[in-house]
């Protein structure tokens, strides 16, 4: 079935949705064996949750593949993960607030560290502070003009990591990234890899060599790679495709970015997890759909704590209290993808996912964790339908066909 | 997989296989808590059944997709449903057994009442009854002819509720329905939607207006409201595509017209239940293939009737003896989708399957019910290709590649 059948069901009401999403879910036991961290976690509010609702096992993307954030966020939206995949670039654009044109190239930048003979020695310009990073890219804003006429824009993301934007017309994003990914050996260049691009990836070379020598006399960051090209590329909202009025509420950037791609008002300001949730219900009466993102347990899960991915799960449970007091018509729980400890990286298995609304046939978990989703009534289901499900458990949906 | 892949595979055989449908059959708990209807009724052949058979759950569309019943029953045959949409009106007119041609428009029609300024203040003119409406559309066919040649016929179907059908070249379904689906307001006109349109919409525009005349003396059925065009389409049949020979037994109109439009020979005369199994064990020698259609489950499930809706599950159950002493070589019940009392409409639930066959690999399966075939062997699966699991287990299906 395509995705987007429902979009054309799509009837308005006065229900509200709530989803909540703790990124990189799923897990694994360590060492194989016990328990995984939702399994070793003390959720009793999940699990309350879990009995009577419908529980299963999502595929972001499908069997086996393992997804990047972008991909899995967009399959959570009901927007094909593969049709629509974009480069991070992108991705990181729309979350530092950057206003975005059609003429835009994105592309993601680490500013790294060269020897005398060019050859990189640290990828990440030993982790320089935000600070430097600021100073950097405003040198950078105030030395570099490109022959081509092509605009160009240098933007802070966090740490080592920053965005430069080309503005220009006929711009191409099929080019060679020039991150090396390993040290020792000087930095790609920017090969086009269709003849389209050759422009481009001159213009590009061109920014790598002023760049590098505007930063010449930089200790740590005397140099820039270039790992991610994205050109800008409009979506159907989620108020197009499902007559919703969504908030996001995020607090890590590329996820407040996704949102915005999708047409989301985006809710700033909030640090913690309970900041988080104090956000959803102070603008409970004013949007419809609600996209709760939890970063932490995907960090952890990345740092390869089990113990502390299991905590940040349990913190989550222990705040399930103040949306269930919200009553939303449907609250889904679930993840974007897996990010087990046990891996320390995103991984392919199916995560968990419990949907609760009034309309929701019983099947028989009794606890919220993956071998009981095994069992639950929405099986083992790919991603890209759940907001199909989430909307006719809704009343969002109309009959297909007489 | 594309559902057409089993044609390119089909053997014929001397096997039988009896598809029992209860039109509507899943359910859910009323108020949330307890049982299904299947789940609450006492149901010991199903049971039965249940134990020897592999079970399971199917989306008759996909996952939050409630269907009409035409796309569920074509799906139920193995055609792609959404492929494969048609309009109610071309359901109906195979419905009441009218000889249809490559040339016809079906209209779908409802007498109506409207007042003095000519709004609708009844959109079923009162429900008049059948007599009245056969009385109505000989007097329409007499009076009626169309300035452009275009032939007009006019049959009953039920109550207030009639089929129009236009005869002529160039004929198309894009036009707007007149049916204001609301008191109060006059009819809306049969705008064409594409250019193509333009002369069927002032044919209709005509033949509305003579029809407005003609009944202009009636008290209550003093207009005609339109709510379903389409033209007439011609499907693959069942014996095309997978050399059986099928037998449809349904009291209830439009079930035979599906099963028409899908070539399969159609049994009349069945009013109840047990008429339905007695025309099963009847024709039993001549065919290989039955269709056996149980409509007053959906009814049930429709007027919100949980206890009725029970009832009927069981007399069903009582009857099911009747197959299983024919010894059928493949026997499936199930439905065309879920119809809960609870929602008194369709649903997007998945809906119990059961497929009994020597064939079979045991399950842990003992009950026939929603939240046990959860755990059956067939999973959660698209209805499209019940069809081709049933021929496989009839052995009417070859191996694919060497």
């Amino acid at each position: 079935m395509d995705p987007e059948l429902i979009d054309t069901l799509v009837v308005k009401n006065e229900t509200k949705i709530v989803f909540l999403i703790l990124d990189g879910l799923g897990g694994l036991p360590m060492g194989g064996k016990g328990q995984t961290e939702l399994e070793a976690a003390r959720t009793p509010h999940l699990d309350a949750l879990a009995k009577d609702s419908i529980c299963g096992l999502l595929d972001p993307i499908g069997y086996g593949i393992t997804p990047g954030s972008g991909p899995a966020h967009f399959a959570l939206f009901g927007y094909d993960p593969i049709k629509n995949n974009v480069g991070r670039g992108l991705l990181s654009a729309a979350g530092i607030d950057l206003p975005m044109t059609a003429r835009d190239l994105f592309m993601r930048v680490n500013f790294a560290t060269i020897d005398y003979q060019g050859r990189v020695t640290d990828r990440r310009a030993g982790r320089i502070d935000n600070e430097t990073n600021r100073r950097l890219c405003q040198k950078l804003q105030e030395q570099i003009r490109l022959q081509s006429g092509i605009d160009v824009f240098f933007e802070t993301e966090k740490e080592h990591r920053a965005l430069f934007v080309l503005r220009g017309d006929e711009l191409h994003e099929e080019i060679e990234e020039t991150d090396p990914q390993k040290t020792g050996v000087p930095p790609l260049p920017p090969r086009p890899l269709i003849r389209e691009a050759e422009n481009t990836a001159a213009a590009i070379a061109e920014l790598v060599e002023k760049a590098k020598e505007a930063l010449a006399d930089e200790k740590k960051a005397n140099m820039v790679l270039l790992r991610g090209y994205a050109r800008y590329r409009r979506f159907p909202s989620i108020s197009e495709r499902y007559s919703l009025n969504p908030l996001a509420i995020a607090n890590y950037p590329m996820y407040r970015g996704i949102a915005r791609l999708l047409g989301m008002t985006v809710n700033t300001g909030a640090v913690t997890i309970e900041d988080e949730f104090a956000a959803l219900c102070q603008n409970y009466n004013k949007f419809d759909f609600f996209f709760v993102h939890i970063k932490d347990t995907d960090s952890r899960g990345e740092d390869g704590n089990f113990a502390e991915k299991v905590r940040i799960i349990e913190k989550v449970d222990s705040l399930i209290p103040r949306i269930t007091e919200l009553h939303p018509d449907v609250l889904v729980v679930t993840g974007d993808h897996s990010t087990p400890a046990a891996l320390a990286s995103h991984s392919w298995h199916p995560l968990p996912v419990l949907l609760l609304a009034d309309t929701c046939r019983p099947d028989r978990v009794e606890q919220f964790g993956e071998r009981d989703c095994i069992h639950g009534g929405l099986g083992r289901m790919p991603m890209v339908y759940l907001m199909g499900v989430a909307l006719a458990h809704a009343k969002r949906l109309t009959k297909f066909g007489a």
